[in-house]
Formats: structure tokens, sequence, C-alpha cells
């Protein structure tokens, strides 16, 4: 069965399918449609000039008039955006589409009655997201350049830091996490990309995969840096994670470091198109559990390996596909996958260690580059 | 009638009702509903313990174990946020819910074969948003401030820069858009505020109103700077806009930057509580062509005033209300709106100032704050 052709009513900027369809960054909603082959953007004033001159649309609309015409054929009725793609369905004689599971539920109850009939995509309204092209990968690669100089920014600071007290002081003044955030943020800028949500989280603190890290830093504790920068230029992320230590680390650290770099290599290496991801990811509990490290939940939350192996990477930071538990999936050559296991036990503190790879039939190409030295002195 | 209670599935970095409705700042979509006053999440392992420590929410509850439980209610089918939903739901003994507009249709359209069900509210999930405290307010200024910061990083750029053949040079190398902008960043960063999309566009690149703007700029032209910083710690933005010309003006542009600023201050002193925001911008409309600045649709895109006179501002940076030429609607108490008219004309250049207002019952309360001294000789 031949599926409808897509429609979208979403802003670029929070949208990833808006973005690959129409290679437009608006702010605000806007309505895009293909028929027979076209793709259409209906536009406000304020954005048809750009539009025009930058986007990937065949045909761009004025929202205005279309707003006009429908106040025109339905006057006795509040006419919206639901109107206008009623008329441009109509005037392109196409009268089903298939929407993206998060198409707003408000427009997609309304358009039935005005002749529109919509297909809710079942999984990507592009699956060809997933596989990405040489450009889309060298896209990726800059954004983990991007990561990557971060990182170089991170390792200066806590290098010239000062140990006083058991904490850690750079200029005179405590070294905290958002001290080691904003160095990265501005070194993601310099080079045009956006670091936001950066974690740059020690000790405890870090063994909540998502907490971004606040208030001065130790010596000798564990502190995760996860950075996902936006490419401003084209819209792709990269996402790396390294874990650094400034001091000396114990021996349970030391192994707890050695565990999570050895699981990453083992996910590394068995990953090629074919592969299931949820194996790879047993791989990595195995490799966690051979070596003692217990995964439960506690009454004050998960400690161990408790969350994915990977995510696709992309538009968005999480995509398709998904290296987990419960995904039982092939890996497709030419996605492209994070490999970031971690261990998070508070009182010992917590590691993760971030690569990206594109899949392919045999190694997969490693688009990540950041040297492994974490241990500080 | 009593609508409903909410329920959401969102992230609460994309959707400003989730951020509003929890306070919780999460990356990944997640459900969250309200029964009996009481707010419920639903998150993941790897939010659950930020959840309980930061979020604004009552409860909250494990989705792994939920997923559990759906697999098991419907061991023969494919299971997933639809389930935990009727799964919570079906607990608290609530059937029904309001969800926003741009709920995702693929979940609406699941639910209620699941025993849920929907009503899409009519206008805003939560009508309160539009209100704001003074807290909310305090956030909104402290967003204006971080602007702020970015028009003295400007200004400091412009004035130290050299005129040469016509173009601007600093530090030995073009002053560019790009320059401006990672200045603007920069200076947002360092207090706490992402600045995104900001707009630093010179000349003719000015007159397409959303046009970020790029490349070396020039002397003696029109420069219009417009910054929508998001601070950080609570998610609610500021949005102001300067325009600057570093050089010497003509007598047309100075007629220009005149007839904006004398727009603005009429919107300024029309706007209160009870005013239609339809009147204000009429107003606008009428002061620009009280002094002969036409609004026309050209084949190469719209000229003169062509956008709307404002719009709320708060957790987005473009909420209700609008004022503007189609939304027929009083101004209530304790919205925050901005003033922002414009004019553009390829040729001769384009202004825009923009200013951040609290409505009130007299005059409204100003929540930005920056000079207007915009010829920098």
């Amino acid at each position: 069965m031949i599926q409808p052709p897509p429609l979208l009513y979403a802003d670029s900027e929070r949208s990833a399918d808006m973005l690959y369809f129409g290679r437009f960054s608006a702010p605000d909603a806007f309505p895009a449609l293909a028929v027979r082959g076209r793709k259409y953007a209906i536009l406000s004033a304020l954005e048809i000039g750009r539009g025009k001159k930058e986007s990937g649309f065949d045909v761009i609309l004025p929202l205005e008039s279309y707003l006009q015409r429908a106040r025109q054929r339905w006057p006795k009725r509040q006419t919206g955006i639901a109107e206008v793609i009623a008329l441009v369905a109509a005037g392109l004689k196409q009268k089903r589409f298939t929407v993206p599971e998060d198409f707003p539920a408000g427009l997609a109850a309304r358009l039935p009655s005005l002749g529109v009939k919509l297909a809710i995509a079942d999984g990507p309204l592009f699956p060809g997201r997933e596989i990405k092209s040489a450009a889309e990968a060298a896209a990726i690669r800059e954004g983990n350049r991007c990561a990557a100089l971060g990182f170089a920014a991170v390792e200066r600071l806590l290098r010239a830091s000062r140990i006083k007290g058991g904490r850690l002081f750079s200029g005179g003044a405590p070294l905290t996490s958002e001290r080691l955030q904003f160095a990265i943020e501005t070194a993601c800028l310099a080079a045009g990309a956006l670091s936001l949500g950066t974690i740059a989280a020690g000790g405890d603190q870090a063994c909540d995969p998502h907490a971004r890290g606040h208030g001065p830093l130790r010596a000798h504790q564990l502190i995760i840096v996860d950075i996902f920068p936006r490419v401003q230029r084209t819209g792709y992320h990269g996402d790396m994670t390294r874990t650094f230590l400034r001091g000396r680390a114990s021996e349970p650290q030391r192994a707890l470091v050695a565990a999570v770099r050895a699981a990453q290599l083992g996910a590394l290496h068995a990953i090629r198109a074919g592969v299931n991801g949820r194996d790879v990811h047993r791989g990595v509990v195995a490799e966690f559990e051979r070596r003692g490290y217990e995964t439960k939940c506690t009454a004050r939350g998960s400690v161990g390996f408790f969350h994915g192996t990977g995510h696709g990477l992309g538009l968005e930071v999480h995509e398709p596909p998904r290296l987990n538990a419960t995904v039982d999936r092939k890996l497709l050559r030419g996605s492209v996958v994070t490999v970031e296991p971690g261990l998070y036990y508070p009182g010992l503190g917590a590691c993760r260690i971030e690569d990206v790879v594109q899949v392919t039939t045999g190694q997969p190409r490693l688009l990540s580059d950041y040297h492994y030295e974490w241990e500080l002195r």
C-alpha cells in the first residue's frame, strides 16, 4: 500500500521532521505538505522572503491570503490553520495525508470535517532520517568536534586548578560545575554550535544521569561531562561524554572507569549492520555483571547500569534506533548511534563514556574523537 | 461546565505547558496529569531521582514498572505510553482528561479505545499562563536584563569599530553579523541565559524581519539587533530589539527611526487592561500612515509594517495575547507583552524597537531597560 504524502504543522526548531522535510529553520509553527513529489510550505509574510531564499520547499504559499480566502469561504465560523490546509489540499486535489505521531491533536480533530483525511504514521514519518548520508555523517562529526572543544576546555580548567581542603580552585575561586558548563558552552558557541543542557556533575550528583551538576567540585572525585551540541548551521548534533577526575583516583574508582571503557569497547566491537541493538546492550550488561557491578532499584533511586547503551543521533539528540533492553530490532547500515555505557553508585561516584559511530557492514565508523585519559594528577 | 483535568505528553524543554505544569525541565517526553488537584508525572529511571528532588509534581510514578504492568495486562499487543496512561488513569479512577491542542495525535487516537476519553482544549490548556505573577514578571525582567547585556556588547563593538571603504572593521578584521551574535550570546551565557536565533542584521538583510543576518556589516546603515534570551534557571524569556547605525545617518533613516519610536510610544501609552489589542495595533498602523509610510506586498516581499505590534512573552517567546490586526480581544491585567513596531524598506533599510511591559489598570509597567541612542558616530 502506498502511504499518502506527508502533512506537517510544526516549527522547524522543535520539529526535526519539519527541518528534515524543508531544510528551513523557522521559530513559529507553519503547515507544510507534499503532493506528487513537490514540497509546499504555507508561510506568513514574516517568513516568506527567507523561505523563498533559503528553504528546500518547491512552492511557498502566502499564509495571509489563504486565511483571507478561508474567511470568505466560511464567513460564519472561526477560521484558522485547519481551513488553510483544507483550501491548499483542495487546490492541489489531494484529500489524504500521512501525519506524524506528534501532529497536533487539535488540527487532527478538525481536518476530517473539512474533507482532509489523515493517517497517522506508524513509526517515523520519514524512515529515511535514520540512514545518514555522507553529508549528514559529516555534520554529526562536526557536532562532535564542538563537543571535543568543550572537553579540552574542561581539561584545561581541571589541570590548572589547585586543590585546597579537598576542593578545586581556579583563579582564586572555587571551581564549580557552572564554570565548567560556561567554558564548554562558550567553546561550542565560538565554533558555531549550541550546547544546551550541558552536564558537568561530580561525585554523587553524577549518579543521577540527567542531573546537570551544580556548585563546587571536589578533588579525587569522578566528574561526568556530557556535551551534546547542536551545530547551528545544519541543525545536527554531536553527543559525547567523558569522565574526569582531578587528583588521585582510588582503586575502586579505577576499576569502575576500566569496566565502563571495557564495556564500551565491547559494544563498539559488536555493532554492525544486521546485529540486534538489544544484543549489543545485553553484551554491556553481561560485561558489568561479569565484573561484579550489580544493577538494582533502591528506595533512593537506581544504582548500577540503568539506562540504554545508546541511541540514534542526528537532527535530534535522541532518535531511532535505540540500543536498549526493550527494543528488538536489527541495526541498519548508515545509522548513527551513540555508545555510552555508564555505572552509577552513590558514595563511590559515577562514570559514563560516550562516543558516536556510523553503522557499516564491518567495524563501525567512529564519528567522535577525544582521548580517554581521565585521571588528572 | 467543569473541564476534565489536564493530561500532557511532552518534554518540558519544548512544551511550555509541561514546564508550567510541573516546573521540571526534562529533555524527553513524559506523561503528566492532574487528578483531584494533585499533579502526577510518570518518569523513567533516568529522571525519577531528579524529578523527586526538583519538580513541582505531587506524585512521581515509575515508568518502567507501568510499562511492565502494561505488557502483562495486554500480552498480545505492542504496548507503550498510551497503555501506561490508561493504567494510571484507571488506578486513579479518572476517565476523562483535557489535552492541549498540540497533544500528539497518535496518542489521542489510541487512548479512547483504552477507556480514556479526551477533550481538546479550546484555546490554551492553562489560561492562567497569560497572567504573570510578580515572580514571573521578575523572571521576564531578568531575561530582559540579559538582552540588555547583549545590546551593551554590540554597542561597544560598534563604537570601537573603524570605518574603511564603507565597511566596519574591528581588531583588524571585518565586523560581521556573526561576530555581533557571538558577543551577544556569550554575554547572555555568562549571565545564565541562552540567546537562540539572535538577530543582528544590517541593511537590506534586516528588511526580512526573521533573517538573522550574516557577513560583513557596513557603515551608515541601520542594523537591527533582536535578542530573546531564555533564562536557564527559570525558563522565562526576555525579548528586546534595538536598531543601531555606526557612522552618520541620512535624513530618511532618521525619519524612519523617529517614526518607529513614536509609534512605539503611542502603543505604550495606549496599553492598559480592558483595551483591545487590535486597537493598540491600529494606532501603530495609523501613526505610520500619518507619516507617509506605506505598507504593501511587492513581488519581492512585503514592505512597510507587516507584522503584529506585539505578543505575549513568558515561558514561550511568542504566546498569548497577540496585539495585531486579526485578534479581537481585550488585554488582561497582569499580561506581559512586547511592543515592537517596525518599518522595512529595501534600499533605505529597516528599524524595529521592542520593549516589554506588564499590563496594569493604568500605565503599563516597563519590564525592559536599555537606552534608545542609536546613531553611533
